[in-house]
């Protein structure tokens, strides 16, 4: 079967050539993504999605070219026409195609797509044995707020990973005498450290969904947290560590490069929110 | 008459829709330009901008398709087809379209195109009487030194520029207690300093093929020059400013941000460089 994507309110083939050269997401990385979860045909915390992207196009002055409420039926569609009931959805808006000059152009439209892939296939054993993780200096710029398509340096960071065996690439930044963990190359960073919950403060880092969410879950679970600066040595003398984005979900971590961590075995702490993580799922799609 | 540009081995019509939405340079930024004069039909130091590519491609891992020589007949045949004799010549290569995962793809061609454009009008009172300049942050990741298309914090600073009725913006970087300047958004950093050429220290910053022209020919006029670290409070005080491009050739500065700067007219040393630059263009047209 043909699978369909959507492309500035039509769908067509994927594959079908539908972009010039003058793209902007293409010459200038002037362009936001989300990727959603797709589940049972259903989209986990769209709203949620929707709204960073339409603030992060906000601050970009990229006018957003559709209404609430329009896109999820739009999504729905994907599912069904492709008939993918468990995927990931990627949405991208480009400020769209115009001469190539750094200013922003006048009277240009966007060009806003959305794909449905079905999810991406990862060894079951990822969360219940855990992964490898390596340590990577955060090269990026300074507005890692936003979720934009200025993804080289996560790119070149997940390469290194992939090229040392490991899942993912944390990132390190340094200030003064100290080295500090502030995320992954496409994931959010959480530790627990006698019981209390800690995760990389929100100074030039994405404000994660899946991030959002656990904050929310241990909450509930009156685990403490605490939103900081992460200290590279601290960290590794944490009890347990996991990761947590969109795809990977609440994912334990077990080797940090050369180190293992909680012993080689994911941490009843990270199982239990991961748990947790799973039911909030089913409560939350749309 | 329709403008034609050179894809991946075959002229098309401008605007022709060629890339999919899985193109890398879209979703990753995960390509290369360069940006080349071409002058009465013939291209400014095209080989030292297409090895600047090709080094680039190798740090990116991204094979480069064409041998050298190949390219510069293309460009020729885009001057001729398109009737342009004085133009931009824009040349991006992205690694291609792949599913979207961070790592490189395997098996994956890269997406090259060659744009011709003809020369961006801009006053002539830009080089004989000076232009603004504001000052920015510079907000960029750490592989400026390569000329990728993550170019939206450029992009930011090349719009605030604009809003504050100035050509360009030079940024700054803050180390312990002092400020210092790197480069414009798309231009190099020039001050003279007591008939001695300053210029930023290749740190982080792209090795501009103009910068290094702008070097060689004052090496020749026997003008001392610097590649140091620049800081803002030595460049305010000089004699001279001014900003090196592809585009912008040898252009003088005479306000940074609310500072009139070699009393707003172009200095003598400029403009002795600025007119040897018009002398080399006319021995290294390709």
């Amino acid at each position: 079967m043909r699978r369909y994507i959507f492309f500035n309110g039509r769908f067509y083939p994927e594959g079908t050539k539908l972009l010039s050269i003058l793209d902007r997401g293409l010459c200038f990385g002037d362009g936001l993504f989300e990727v959603i979860r797709c589940i049972k045909g259903k989209f986990l915390i769209f709203s949620k999605h929707m709204n960073r992207m339409k603030e992060g196009a906000r601050f970009l002055e990229i006018p957003f070219p559709y209404k609430d409420g329009e896109l999820l039926n739009v999504a729905k569609e994907l599912s069904s026409k492709n008939n993918i009931v468990d995927g990931e959805l990627y949405i991208e808006i480009t400020r769209g195609e115009a001469p190539r000059y750094h200013t922003f152009p006048e009277n240009t439209k966007p060009n806003f797509f959305m794909v449905l892939n079905p999810l991406r296939k990862m060894p079951e054993g990822c969360w219940t044995e855990g992964v490898k993780v390596i340590s990577s200096p955060d090269i990026r710029w300074g507005c890692c707020h936003l979720k934009t398509v200025n993804l080289l340096p996560n790119v070149l960071a997940k390469e290194e990973a992939k090229k040392q065996g490991a899942y993912e690439a944390f990132m390190t930044r340094k200030c003064k005498n100290s080295t500090y963990l502030t995320e992954g190359a496409s994931s959010s960073i959480f530790c627990i450290e006698k019981d209390i919950l800690i995760t990389p403060e929100l100074d030039n880092i994405l404000p994660g969904t899946t991030r959002a969410t656990v904050i929310e879950i241990a909450k509930r679970l009156k685990i403490e947290v605490r939103e900081i600066r992460l200290f590279l040595n601290e960290f590794i003398c944490s009890n347990e560590v996991f990761l947590t984005s969109t795809v990977s979900e609440v994912m334990p971590v077990v080797r940090f490069d050369e180190r293992i961590i909680s012993n080689g075995i994911p941490g009843n702490l990270t199982l239990e929110i991961q748990s947790e993580y799973k039911k909030f799922i089913k409560e939350h799609l749309e």
